[in-house]
């Protein structure tokens, strides 16, 4: 198989958790493309320098490559669109939906960015931990320590994914779509690195992520994580 | 002409200033549909009675009647099928950008409420200022006496409309469409019956505001507002 995905890992290499990789795995599936997993560690910037990009996710689709996962879900839609569409012909407004689902980020570290230490190995520790701390100005258990009264507004900040699943099984609608993708990765990346629970078993959003777990196989569900 | 829009307007039928009806005034002028607008004012629910609904929109269309604003939408989109499409051939995601839209509402009624009574007329003040002071807990003037202070939050919220904004000019794209006419409804709304500012006038939102302002021949400038 020619087809390459690099994707962080932590000391374990099926543990998969980055939020952005997550978005490509599922646009690969979604299109019905094999690919591998070549496992990438923080730090390794120089096993990108191929792709002149210092980050994951990096597709590598046998001569061609694509870095970032937005760009890689536009290369996926252009050179395959004969599979299903992963934009559901609206390119534009699935920006929207990117730019919302990128915002759930920052507020999403501050619950879980303490336990991720734990899963890495001992030198991406203490990168991680040195880079992370330079950027919160605190430790990272401080960053975390109010967690649980900040998570009422953090489920808040779900209303508009919440009220969609009201109407509709997934953000794609019937089927999920980019933006189920976008948005999951987020909570795949929590599950992958923490025992937070973030979201109440009777919130709509949780029944989704379920939803969510079991496509292709379960692949998401396959890794290691933590019970949620 | 048979098509008919009911609009909220204030003392002045000139004064159109509900967001959910100025989402119905642009999807029409998108469909290039002509319309006239019926006023309405709070309070005159029996004037709906033929529609089974008590609030406005409520769009006539010859034989057809059509209430509340998504529904406005899909009709227009399902029985225009030849003219331009509202929702860019992704009505699940467009149902995302509405629960989007939504959500903006209850924080920026929290910035104008107060300023609402002085555009309606005596008996909609009255109205207007008990069933308002009854949900808020409070007198109109204590929900916005520190919107100074809650502005900051206010604008950070708009922040995934900003960031789809820097690569594209209108959340539909390269040209508009019903998400963008969502989102402008409420700022819409805003200006048409408050003279608090809520956007910097280097923030793209505003530059975006301004071409939403411009389309259809000035439409949504032409009516009673206050310069923003």
């Amino acid at each position: 198989m020619t087809r390459k995905l690099y994707e962080l890992v932590g000391a374990d290499p099926t543990r998969r958790f980055s939020p952005f990789c997550w978005r490509s795995c599922l646009a690969l599936a979604h299109k019905g493309l094999d690919f591998e997993t070549v496992p990438w560690r923080f730090g390794e910037t120089e096993r990108l320098a191929f792709a002149h990009h210092d980050k994951v996710p990096v597709l590598v689709d046998g001569e061609r490559v694509a870095s970032d996962s937005w760009a890689i879900a536009e290369y996926l839609e252009a050179n395959y669109p004969d599979r299903p569409a992963l934009f559901g012909g609206a390119l534009a407004t699935m920006r929207f939906v990117s730019a919302w689902a990128d915002g759930i980020n920052p507020a999403l570290v501050r619950l879980i960015v303490s336990d991720i230490p734990a899963v890495l190995g001992a030198a991406e520790q203490d990168y991680f931990r040195s880079s992370r701390e330079k950027r919160f100005g605190m430790p990272l258990e401080a960053v975390t320590a109010d967690r649980e009264q900040r998570l009422p507004a953090f489920r808040a900040l779900l209303q508009p994914l919440r009220a969609t699943l009201a109407a509709q099984p997934y953000l794609g609608g019937t089927t999920p779509d980019y933006g189920d993708y976008m948005v999951f990765g987020s909570f795949q990346w929590a599950r992958c690195v923490s025992p937070f629970r973030l979201l109440a078993t009777d919130d709509p959003v949780h029944a989704w992520r379920e939803r969510m777990l079991d496509l292709y196989g379960g692949m998401a569900r396959l890794v290691p994580a933590f019970p949620h």
